[in-house]
């Protein structure tokens, strides 16, 4: 088998074979398949696409060229394709856990405008993202949930490929996005995995079409594999929570545990619902009643202050959220609009804004530059309305309030709610 | 500007730039540009295909790249895409030069299934390939033609990109073919370029269709940069002279210029006149009078024996040409055709053939391998008609044998010449 084949055969659009792919993974990992090979073979998949079949022995090859974990009890797992604001794992996990159903989570760290879950742990002081295979499950069983970093031993070649997609303009490719996330799913061990695949212009599908096809393609590979596995195409057109940016978006979470209501709180929940009926095969009806009794009694709170104690974290911040609002410059932002409802906030404009507000700032005090809006889409605001609080170690400039202001627009009628799940693939 | 950028913008179709291309160019020359990103954007062509804008700009960001000769007079050039039996160059060079049109010719080496001028050329003994650039000039001058190895400091870009595409499956592509040939030929600095574009089983273009369109791009890249070019699309479905391999070819090149009628003289002379007509603005027809008849009164031989010396050549064999089949092995292939006219001599299957000849034989004696055909498409045969001698410096199998009967088909009824030159491009 050569890979000058393997190559050419995919440039004519033919279907390859498992062997063949196994071959062009395994050889690329080993060093046998040079780099310049596999970003060839990659820009011909991106433009001549993949069947089923094949995507299948992809994210198989990827899924075993690295350490796989198995747990002897059932555990469930909730993925996000990644957005602005996006913190439901923080809620979702004590939810659950909360309610008997076991969490195995390992999250990722930002990419591009997305923040990572593990850099919002760092709010935590002393949490420990970085534990043992064992560590992680007399975690899971101790306390019924664990969220730690991603091994670096998982999906080896999905790790090396995507760097190369990274250099190589390989990103945009429903089947090689499809593949890279459901092969560390499914390294990962859960039996039962929620995915929450968003669209819009805070997110890496753009349109509501491309996420429906990805996450189409994504539960089909799970249940390929025997997996429970479902997909919600969620909302990213606006940010998730009040708040963007490490230190905000884990006020938000906390202000949603004790329940503010919000976007962040009713997504999370209807994620929780859906991952407890998978679970438990209870019927999404009941599901929501006991995941709303969970958030509103302070039980998922509590739930919460237990993971991060046994992972070595510090609830201070639980106690006393106002801690995380301590940067040196705050500025609120005030509205120039002669009286009108918000229709649009940009995600996109809010993570670059956040970013910007980051810029020369220390790296270890850079979770505490971001926003906290005080409106959301559907807000009536006037000339005077504070939108926002801005938050930076450094004074922020006038280019970054304007970029502010251009991220939001108005109409003098009232706004509808949008809908926050687009459909839900089984 | 990034050439992440460029790949992306390739891959979604779309023009680049002089600038872009440059960038990619120079950069994967420098270091700057990776060889897996090269090759990206190299698929991304392959795929998605460049204008003639682009094409023209990938030609002089190559030609650029390396050493460009410049002549104080005139010189004419003939690039032929390769093929099986074709020593054309060996004869054209010759009647050219005889006939006052100086030629400057840099060959290249064999590549795949066809072999390559300077090859060739070691049959004559002590023949000199290696002219530096004052060398060649001066060979030129005084004999009126030269033929050298093709400079290695010449579109350097060429050489490492080419070196990619073969690695990775983006050999078949027409504008990557012509933007290849083309830089090399417009950096040997002549002003006058014939281009021989073959087709069939026995070259790099499998159909007449394909080579038309090289044709056209080749003609189209020179005319952009103020070139006198023409390309003539050439039968390639049989081999173009009685001997097949190095010192068989050469065996056919001297009875050529001895008189020999065949495929290999009649298209020399026809592209010599063409070449003639283009660089002196003579008729074709005129032009045609003037090569017969520097062929056919041993003008041309006695100019190629000047240049062989004047190289420092041997020119021995020209006066015993008989000494070129002194191989180890000599096997007469007799027909099993019961009556017959021979329909079509298989191009590939010959040069196949011939390379299994040369198996196992060490380098300086594989020019004593080869096949010398006693028939052409349209011979009758019958039982026991010798085909062709076969020459080697081992055994010759039977594997060997059956493979080359099995590249001769026979018919009952008389069969037509198939044209030589399908199109003539200006």
């Amino acid at each position: 088998m050569f890979i000058f084949d393997i190559i050419d055969k995919k440039r004519k659009g033919k279907e390859l074979t498992v062997d063949e792919i196994n071959f062009a993974v395994n050889g690329f990992v080993e060093g046998a398949v040079l780099p310049e090979q596999m970003s060839a073979l990659l820009m011909a998949i991106m433009l001549k696409g993949m069947t089923d079949d094949e995507v299948f022995a992809l994210t198989k090859a990827m899924q075993n060229s690295g350490k796989t974990y198995s747990f002897d009890f059932d555990v469930v797992d909730k993925h996000s394709t990644g957005g602005v604001g996006d913190s439901t794992s923080l809620i979702l996990l004590p939810i659950l856990a909360s309610l008997n159903v076991k969490v195995a989570k390992m999250s990722g760290k930002s990419l591009g405008y997305t923040g990572g879950t593990i850099d919002k742990l760092s709010s935590f002081k002393g949490f420990n993202v970085e534990l043992s295979e064992k560590e992680f499950k007399t975690a899971i069983k101790k306390v019924g949930g664990s969220i730690i970093s991603q091994s670096e031993e998982i999906a080896i070649a999905d790790k090396k490929i995507y760097a190369l997609r990274d250099k190589c303009a390989c990103v945009e490719s429903i089947p090689l996005i499809a593949s890279s996330v459901m092969s560390k799913k499914l390294a990962s061990g859960s039996n039962t995995i929620l995915l929450d695949v968003k669209f819009g212009n805070g997110a890496f599908m753009k349109t509501k079409k491309m996420a429906i096809k990805l996450a189409k393609l994504m539960v089909k590979i799970g249940k390929a594999d025997g997996k429970n596995v479902c997909a919600m195409v969620t909302n990213m057109n606006y940010p998730l929570s009040y708040g963007v940016g490490c230190n905000f978006e884990v006020y938000s979470v906390i202000k949603a545990l004790n329940g503010e209501e919000g976007n962040l709180s009713k997504l999370s929940m209807q994620l929780s619902a859906k991952l407890y009926s998978m679970a438990t095969g209870e019927n999404y009806g009941k599901s929501c009643e006991f995941v709303n009794t969970a958030l509103n009694s302070g039980k998922a709170l509590n739930k919460l202050k237990q993971i991060i104690t046994n992972q070595g974290g510090s609830c201070e911040i639980l106690d006393n959220p106002n801690s995380l609002l301590s940067s040196k410059s705050v500025l609120p932002v005030l509205s120039k609009c002669d009286g009108g409802y918000v229709k649009s906030i940009n995600a996109l404009t809010m993570a670059k804004v956040q970013k910007l507000l980051q810029e020369n700032v220390k790296d270890d005090e850079k979770k505490k530059c971001g926003i906290l809006l005080n409106v959301s889409v559907g807000s009536f605001v006037n000339k005077e309305t504070v939108l926002a609080n801005l938050y930076s170690q450094k004074p922020i400039s006038n280019e970054i309030i304007e970029l502010f202001l251009s991220g939001i627009n108005y109409v003098k009628t009232k706004v509808k709610q949008p809908k926050l799940v687009a459909k839900i693939i089984r």
